[in-house]
């Protein structure tokens, strides 16, 4: 008789145990069309910066959008805390490593203030750039009209996990399909890594989906909670949400894959994976404009008993525009994302981002070889 | 012609190869209940300690009891061989690597005294406390009735594997049909790692399994012996012995992972796999109350001829209140078990365990990533 | 259009690739019956020592057949090229590293003396134990009536890679099917690897057959050459070829896993997988009793071309009989290894080696964990 | 409801995944035909020296030839830029790490002399060796008279990835279909990795085909681009177009493996996933005569903004003759390259390359041992 199982599992790829397959046609980089579309916005690269207070303040969001990308600007964070926000990111970037913590615990105890919600986006609209932000959902219903009043183009609301329904006995939960129609701009939900928790996020009306849930199997959230899917499965997944949605309704809805993108190699591969867009964080914290100043740290709000955001130095690497536009001073794929990007696509074929998403990909996991010599020799030969 | 197979072998999974899926519901984790029942005992915490002498004195047992978990009084071991155990246990502690295996097998070959294992079992019960004791097969006919007589409220049968039938020519083994009838309370018995097993130790009337034979590649069993088999396929398959046996009779038997536990996440993906409840052993070694003082050691019966029991410098870590709710003062989820699956019950939308075991659960290979800097920025961005 | 696959591949496993799982009935450890048959002989344990001249000289062969084994004398070695081997021995052993290479070369270059071949034998024979001699083939046909004459009980035909076929236009090859009907005693080939190779060799008479073809992922054949296929499926195919034999014939060939064990884990897996015996090499050098004095060096013809045999220094562990049958002084499982098979089959409720070929096993790769100290957590809680 | 699936994914696999099987039959390495055929030249042994500056020049060139193999002369670097060259590759090996790059970016940026085109090739064919030259796509037509009058015998175009057709609106890139036409000689082109782009540039009527783009895990191709396919599954694909064009037409069109071999074992496991030749790189950089002083640096026109070729110190192992037909002084298999297929011919029963396209593989993944006293018992034992 055979033995009962208790539960399927299927296998879940990062984008370290992927690698794409060249095209049947080939096309020159300088012809690929790298366009990110959300709702009626066009980006020229398909790049978000994260909202963390060591990556984006309101400069470096002017910067980005001038560049053709989007930063997000965190509104639960010290831009809305703090009249100067630039001392208190000195003093985060200053302290010792024994005392960060608790500096930051004080720092973000400071209660947010309306009237800088304000004030932050108008000093990125006054420079004419696009002004995306961010918050928490606690903190949407009772800021969005804020936002909606000083002009921001995109509302991205963020947690850890993010369904379109939430249960809590203590309060009402964020009614995703009733923000859609409160706010006038597109609005981007997460972070999810299921088709099924994508398309009700989707079908509640809103306009992007930033897709990772602890992507590394370094992350925190699957070292603590064992929660997490790899990336290249979690945005196959949302992506074959989108397409379903898509033929539902007409309408498309942008896939973001958030998290764990370290090299242009795994940018790419998000792509393939069925992104429009990628967010990256801790590799934008490296740019010489960064407020972090060289430092990335986590959110405000983690949970009370669980490990705090811990301060991260980065280091200093390059500016905005190298590490997006080269050219790079490395080897290893960590600068110059969007020539990689367009190199990618050329060799693939691909003329536009949906022509990456039908990109080959095969299963071709990094197997570590024997010393760096032997890793030049491969990458040469 | 088609060459034939001499044997088919299927994949077995541990926790550091799998990863939990959010739900598409989500739930704020102070509503999770992780109550767990054991007969007509429900303890609210689904968390025993291990029968060792390193981690359970009557002492850690009444404090376990307080904080809703239960641990487990090993009777063949100090606490009954000794008038005064803290003595021996300080002995054991303080005595240098290089004799302290000829000290343990002097320590342990001082006979068991019937009435210390009377005793013992009145003081964890005159403070209130469950008192839960365990017994090797060899021991266990003679102590039941003493047992019995003191008030236990729980009784453990434990060795490295446990079947429903043993073939010895020395002695008449252990029946546990026979058992079960005999003693007025829930009996636990292990361990275990198959369905068939499994379901006939069901069928003799326990009333829970412990689940882990060499779990780790590094354990001594997988080691020497070549027998093991990783934690979740082991949980999975008991779990699914104990559903084919609720259909066959309406009893539910508890299954007890024990073993291979090392995080929060691997604790979390304990009960997605089935288990009604873990079993930790040498995460409690490092409670300051534990009596074993920052040491841990293996059982009392090692066989003869194959490699004895060594102590282990595990470390004196926080108060057991701590390593059980927080707060956290590490990244690495070796602290607050419970706040944890509190959480990963909340982002995977389980209300209860039973919903834990509902679900659904991918093959994420935990995949070293090249240095702490990135496996930071994994966590964060 | 599917497109056309240019060649189909099968998984193989190795021994730290699987693990045994547990019997649903257990036995106790005396029970367990280890005998091993080839021919008409019969031999309590089921282990040779592999026929090297840094293993086995007449006092070792002499030693492990009183101790219920057997060992095989190389005749193509130092035994039969000089008249006091224990000089030369002594001289391999005290050379320096940098002039051990073109030492060998000089000393495996003397010519072998047919006088010397009968009188190694009889020394053994003298004494009452079981003599087992090995041959090159293309020393065989030459040697077969010295080794008939002088009385050994069992011809040992070893090369690297063994086929009933072999092609050469400078001699005509050894014909197994002849030799087996020539020599008065049971016929041990190797080494071997796959089903169809097997059972031709088989057909051809022979008694027992070696497997092991680069059996490590780092050996020599396999990394020289890319040849080699892991022991678990070597043997499983060489044991499915032994079944299909049997099944034509009614003859039972021994299966002897040769190669890459290096724990009792990897012995008890080697049963499992459906051998009769294993032949142990570097293992059994670190025997006190080893003429190698705590040295290992290679076979006497290599390829001209290819690397020569290098000394390997393996160092003295124990006795003979305490490597086999204990008690051991570790935890990793490379002594005792007698008590460790006993102690498996146990567990796996086997009685005979028969009822080990029957046993369950699982496919349980080894992950390295992250230090010695979770290693002991796994292996004790 | 099934989930819909994104894409799907098929598993590739590179060299040290895998294992050649042993034949049922055996033939003397010295009955083995190595023998490569390209149009109507045939070579003894199937070995191409890849077009790079530190490796042939016409000397190495010559050398090749005469022992053998074909080495082929790059046509865009140092040897057709500058009259004296070898003054420019000192210049190149004496330079200090810290100013190799912008002295590589100045002696590259020289323009191409014809004249020294034509005299390079004469100097080859003068001294009666096969002269194989490569032209990178965007030279190619500009030289391809050129070489045609000075006698070149086979002509390589290279570039990263090359499809039948690049899409480009800049120029009108190089159409083979009309260059196999124009040129009186074999044309070799690459790279390439897949069925389908395979196929196309057979029916363009080339003679020779490279396979292998970012073939190793820490390949710059791989690791910038994310693009890359594993040498045993590209190698197989290409050589089922092989299979299917010759069907088609009659025609066999050389499927040539170039990149990630590194010992022995990769180079015959080439062989068997179906190569006809092999292209080996920093391994022939190491001879004592390559021109590159034991240094070896990437292709001449890197893309500007991602990471230029750097200055690779390989160091110099042995002459051409003994990296070849050994002796070899090392266990590892990184000389004697030959030698190795041979043997290895010879235990899997192939007398021709072609009769090693059909020897089976194993799916046996390099697992690694704990130290290399284990490695070197698994190796004897």
């Amino acid at each position: 008789m055979a033995i009962p199982k208790f539960k399927d599992m299927e296998r879940a790829y990062g984008f370290e145990e992927v690698a794409l397959v060249p095209g049947d046609t080939t096309i020159n980089p300088d012809q690929a069309d790298t366009n990110f579309t959300l709702g009626k916005l066009t980006f020229s690269i398909p790049i978000l910066a994260a909202a963390m207070d060591g990556i984006v303040d309101p400069n470096f969001a002017i910067l980005t959008s001038k560049l053709g990308g989007l930063a997000v600007l965190n509104l639960d964070g010290i831009q809305t805390r703090y009249e100067k926000p630039d001392e208190v990111l000195a003093e985060i970037a200053q302290a010792p490593d024994a005392k960060v913590t608790s500096l930051l615990q004080k720092i973000y105890s400071e209660p947010i203030k309306e009237n800088l919600v304000g004030e932050r986006i108008q000093t990125i609209k006054q420079a004419g750039a696009t002004c995306a932000v961010s918050l928490i959902p606690a903190n949407t219903k009772r800021l969005a009209p804020v936002i909606t009043e000083a002009g921001a183009d995109i509302l991205v609301v963020q947690s850890t996990v993010t369904t379109a329904r939430h249960i809590s006995k203590s309060y009402r939960g964020l009614i995703f399909s009733e923000l859609c129609q409160m706010v006038p701009m597109p609005v981007i939900v997460g972070n999810c890594v299921t088709y099924n928790a994508a398309l009700e996020l989707m079908r509640a009306g809103i306009d992007g989906i930033l897709v990772g849930i602890g992507p590394g199997a370094a992350c925190t959230t699957r070292e603590v909670l064992g929660v997490g899917v790899p990336q290249v499965t979690a945005t196959m997944d949302c992506a074959a949400a989108r397409e379903t949605y898509f033929k539902e309704t007409g309408k498309y809805v942008a896939v973001i894959t958030d998290g764990g993108i370290r090299t242009g190699s795994d940018l790419c591969k998000a792509f393939a994976s069925g992104a429009d867009a990628v967010m990256l964080g801790s590799i934008l914290a490296q740019a010489k404009e960064a407020p972090g100043k060289g430092y990335n740290w986590g959110m405000s709000h983690p949970h009370p008993a669980l490990p705090r955001g811990t301060r991260v130095k980065v280091g200093t690497r390059a500016s905005l525009k190298q590490l997006l536009f080269g050219p790079t001073s490395v080897t290893g794929g960590t600068e110059n994302f969007v020539g990689a990007l367009r190199t990618s696509m050329g060799v693939c074929g691909a003329l536009t981002i949906k022509d990456m998403h039908k990109v080959k990909m095969v299963i071709a996991p990094t197997i570590k070889t024997e010393g760096k010599y032997f890793q030049a020799m491969q990458g040469m030969s």
